[in-house]
């Protein structure tokens, strides 16, 4: 079992990278700004530690694909600092989007600072992950570089659609099944998919190598968000840790609601009539259930989960960062549907 | 007199990039998004036209600047279009973090899209302003596309910084003139820094020659800036289209209002004592230019301008875009003091 002993290895080396990233050309006269972006990322402040860093899958992500395919895992750090920059900025910007006053229960940045300076800070952040990766010209020659860098850009402007959709989905009753997928290719999917892409961009696999790379990546990211849209309504309280059917009571638009939603039943009329109230939640669930959104539920995540694990295989990953990635793509997915 | 000639060329051709720039990857899902971008731009909705647009005087300073250092203009287009779309990401947000209704006479994207819908459209036009950078592949080596997306990175770092700093200072009554530079650096020089920098990248001109490049865009910035400070309080209204002293009465802290507090005299204490009322202006006015302040900005606005020329003559201008960068600066700073 690799995937342990691989993350102890390459998570401190993670953590220095992101700490010398964030306080790139600092100046005495910006000390606070860095104390945001510190507090964000989870090492200052109150509740600072290993539960308000997050689990930094998207960095470890491009290391072990970087190292399963064939290169020194040290080459794609700039890289791997750089998505979870990204994937902090656009937090601390959907904190504010959501009029989130918690993020992994601590107080959001906006909360403590503000709305302009939590708008900055995430803008800053955003910056510093553009100029992170321009650091791999460290390791790697000029073109792959422009490449990478290409590549996250291209990302950023599909996350950011992905945001416009969500945002644009809250106040819509009309929503059918095909609105779901570029929400969540967007939302989720886009930044996994550059993760295992980029590893292998800076390991210079081939193109082959490289899509299917960039196929796992994707397919990781949506089998994880379908699955997780189903604890959602269906999961084990005491395993997901949020209350059951949250998502119900939350109006949230995920995939069996879609389905719902498009099959016109009982279940669409309801929600149609507007916020749900925690008694009608089991009924609901059920209605949901009998009209077929678990079982589309389960066989997306089971189809796209063997989708991604196909991918994972074609690229032949290697070495123990190779079963390593199998292993983390198993842990992500494993969670009983 | 070559500027209004150039501007005649280069404009369509800006604008022709900057549309294409900002349909970038766009699908019929996001049509709303691209409203919002085209709204912001001037392109669309009501209102729209050059007043709408502004006088995109950021990417006419790229091209004329490039042309002047002996490159064909066309080449630098995609960096012109580039600064162009930082600046309204940074307008965009800038008017939610100020609580602004209105920009340019039109009410702001999140005033009629909402808070989210205004950040995040923010995001992307950041996004697609590096996106669009990269299309320097098409004239230029990828050395130098490199060198180019590295310094707007930077740029962004430092227009973040002088935001943060300017947010800061709302709030503030223990600022000194040490305070002013670092601030308006970052969030107005930094950027026509950039511009002309940007210009001679791309020109490949010489470390020298870019370098005097360079400090002209910083210059004409903080001069400028000096100069708009001055005018807040002692410009003349029919020239300004300002209310007189509007500067004292929104409480900006200006050159003058930070030389006036450093003073510690009559000006600072009432300063000190909140918001100003419409019937002390002319008084408070003539306070602080009586313990000096009026003389300091008229000095330093000078001495920037002379600053700014200079680097200018250094840099060698050549040829009608040559002259027109002259032209270009005696223009944007020719306000009477």
């Amino acid at each position: 079992m690799p995937l342990q002993q691989l993350i102890q290895t390459y998570l401190p080396a993670i953590e220095d990278e992101l700490q010398l990233a964030v306080a790139r050309s600092h100046a005495p006269h910006y000390a606070e700004l860095l104390k945001m972006m510190r507090y964000h990322m989870g090492w200052d402040g109150e509740g600072a530690g290993p539960k308000a860093t997050g689990k930094r899958v998207r960095p470890l992500l491009v290391l072990l694909t970087a190292a399963a395919a064939g290169d020194n895992w040290k080459n794609a750090l700039p890289a791997a600092a750089a998505v979870e920059l990204v994937h902090n900025f656009s937090l601390v910007h959907d904190d504010i989007e959501d009029n989130s006053p918690l993020r992994r229960g601590r107080p959001t940045v906006w909360k403590i600072w503000g709305l302009s300076q939590g708008i900055n800070t995430g803008d800053t952040l955003f910056t510093l992950a553009h100029l992170e990766m321009l650091e791999l010209r460290r390791s790697v020659s000029t073109k792959i570089v422009l490449d990478a860098a290409s590549l996250l850009q291209h990302t950023c402007l599909h996350l950011t659609q992905g945001q416009f959709l969500d945002i644009s989905y809250e106040n819509r009753n009309d929503l059918v099944l095909d609105d779901y997928w570029p929400m969540v290719s967007g939302k989720t999917a886009a930044l996994l998919e550059a993760c295992t892409e980029l590893g292998a961009i800076v390991a210079e696999s081939d193109a082959t190598t490289r899509n299917s790379y960039r196929l796992f990546g994707r397919d990781l990211g949506l089998a994880f968000q379908a699955l997780d849209d189903y604890l959602g309504i269906w999961g084990d309280v005491s395993e997901t840790g949020k209350s059951a059917a949250s998502d119900l009571l939350e109006g949230k638009k995920s995939l069996p609601v879609l389905f719902g939603l498009q099959q016109n039943g009982a279940f669409a009329t309801r929600w149609r009539q507007g916020p749900i109230n925690p008694d009608e939640v089991p009924t609901l669930a059920a209605q949901l259930a009998a009209e077929g959104g678990k079982a589309y539920t389960q066989y997306q995540a089971e189809r796209l989960t063997q989708q991604a694990l196909a991918a994972l295989k074609a690229a032949n990953p290697q070495g123990d960062a190779g079963e390593a990635l199998v292993e983390l793509a198993h842990t992500l997915l494993k969670r009983e549907v």
